[in-house]
């Protein structure tokens, strides 16, 4: 499973526990491992479950489960309610395309302490949206007017999608070779990762204040994007190997999650930009190098290993994307990815 | 999309907003009806999400999202885990059911304000243990730590199942003839439905009190069943035509959600069993009708639609089934659904 917790020392600061996040999944893994249906298959890198279509040949349905995490309380709190279904359908959009799944239905949990109509139509609607804009059904989803849990004005905000792919066009992490090209995807903000953070960073009353061209609250909400037509186009003129959705764990975390044995990740960060946001919270919270990479996607939003031959093919297909890093052998004693930071 | 909300003055009382409920679920529809992915099915009654399988020939798959309401703040309170899971998984699966489908998979959102790896781990567990009772893939899920939207000690609970259903035994609700049957499935408590009533009506201090065998909380908490295995035996010995999970809205709100125009389900309340704790809830809060059958199930927690030559197989073929009404003829200003107290 995976777990918005599974982060770093900065999101402990926050009121976040990495410890208990990683007993959490650690526990999971023992209720999961007494039993497993056969038609379940291996879920590369956890961010979809896999399971063989009944009476579907070679297919599988693909699913993942998510939230928008505490971004959710900056929507509340500015009342911009819109955007959060289209980061949520497009979070996990993303999540089920890292094992190349494209989206058929997708459900929502909307929970409220008290219902308000207007709330509820707008986050549906920005659900609606992001679903049509992917040709997938929103399916059903279920409202819970819960007093007593959830504080006035507070709401949380949930889905599933569910996928279809070939089996046969799983990623093989296996097919690596040192030597192949990590094509990056930017990031616009922080996306649905690292929001309790930030809101230890970045006061209330800071949020309409002015920064770049709009205002704190801006950046902060700027929406998840759905990287599915950019992955779509690369792998139109590449061979994409293996992917990964940098969410909560960033790039430190999410990268090895597809990454076969023996092998490492090294990317060059003076090779993306690093969105001002981002920027700003490193100073304010004085973040070191595994807070920030493991609390913030840093810039990268999604990442593809193709072959060092198709790299130039892969950036020139999709606006924005650029060859960020390479995989390397490692040695046992060494991380499963290694950022060099720019010396300035 | 279904709502704990669609309910009535005794939720009002409790402090859940039916008027809210209802224009809420009006704009869904503006909003769902705006688009219709072509693969997706009618779904009758609105239980589950029906979408044809891409490539699976007369299949479709069915898929439903659910929470457990504010039963969780009882669970939370008294530190009793392991059953909310269950009581999700079971729910999930009996509103698939409903269409005949039966489950693949299974995927939770688990959010809390502070993360124990015990009680998620307990929670989990639940959810676990459903999922194998009915062969379901239990495929993943999503653990979100998220301070400041939840108290202290309290979590959020949602679930997302989806089944798998021939296209041929999708219910057919036209085939309903006035004299039919219907069969009613004995519920055990509140289920997952009536919790903030509850609440309001039985304080936490009497919650330890003894009530029964147990405990006020013993009856509050009793585990939402899983009617599955009850209605394969009576699907093997009797045609069912169309079938009703009683959750929030009782048997005034979820029967018609499968009847046909024209017709109505008159039922004779003497026929069955009210558990005691909902005795206990109508007396102190002196329900109404209207309070009572939309608010609480009252002790039916699924019915079935046989002809009547089908009535006594159907009844002998899992314990506890009872005839409880039947199909009537209904005129345009009538009522769907009439229910007939016993006089004492």
């Amino acid at each position: 499973m995976s777990d918005e917790s599974r982060n770093s020392d900065a999101y402990a600061r926050a009121g976040v526990d990495i410890a208990a996040g990683n007993e959490a999944v650690a526990r999971y893994k023992q209720v999961l491992g007494a039993w497993r249906h056969p038609d379940q298959l291996d879920a590369i890198g956890g961010f979809g479950g896999v399971f063989r279509m009944p009476g579907g040949g070679d297919r599988a349905l693909v699913a993942s489960a998510d939230g928008v995490g505490t971004k959710i309380l900056i929507a509340a709190e500015l009342q911009r309610y819109d955007g959060v279904g289209r980061d949520l359908v497009n979070h996990c959009v993303n999540d089920i395309l890292v094992v190349n799944a494209s989206p058929l239905f997708f459900l929502d949990y909307f929970a409220v302490g008290k219902l308000d109509p207007a709330v509820a139509a707008a986050v549906v609607q920005g659900c609606a949206d992001a679903c049509r804009a992917h040709n997938c059904a929103l399916l059903g989803g279920e409202t819970a007017e819960m007093p007593g849990l959830y504080a006035p004005g507070h709401f949380d905000l949930a889905g599933t999608i569910v996928g279809v792919v070939d089996v046969k066009a799983l990623p093989k992490p296996e097919s690596l070779q040192a030597g192949d090209a990590i094509v990056g995807l930017p990031a616009v903000g922080l996306h649905t990762n690292g929001y309790s953070l930030a809101r230890a960073l970045l006061a209330r009353d800071e949020w309409t204040k002015p920064f770049g061209d709009g205002t704190y609250a801006d950046a902060l909400l700027a929406q998840h994007p759905s990287y599915y037509d950019a992955v779509r186009a690369i792998q139109n003129v590449a061979h994409v190997k293996t992917m990964a959705h940098i969410t909560g764990g960033g790039l430190l975390e999410n990268v090895p999650r597809t990454l076969p044995p023996g092998f490492k990740a090294v990317f060059e960060a003076a090779r993306w930009d690093v969105p001002p946001i981002m920027r700003e919270l490193v100073e304010r919270g004085k973040l070191s190098y595994d807070e920030k990479y493991k609390t913030l996607n840093m810039g990268v939003g999604y990442t593809l290993v193709v072959p060092l031959a198709d790299a130039e093919k892969a950036v020139a297909a999709t606006p924005g994307a650029r060859v960020i890093g390479w995989i390397e052998h490692r040695a046992e004693n060494e991380p499963q990815v290694v950022i060099h930071e720019a010396r300035s």
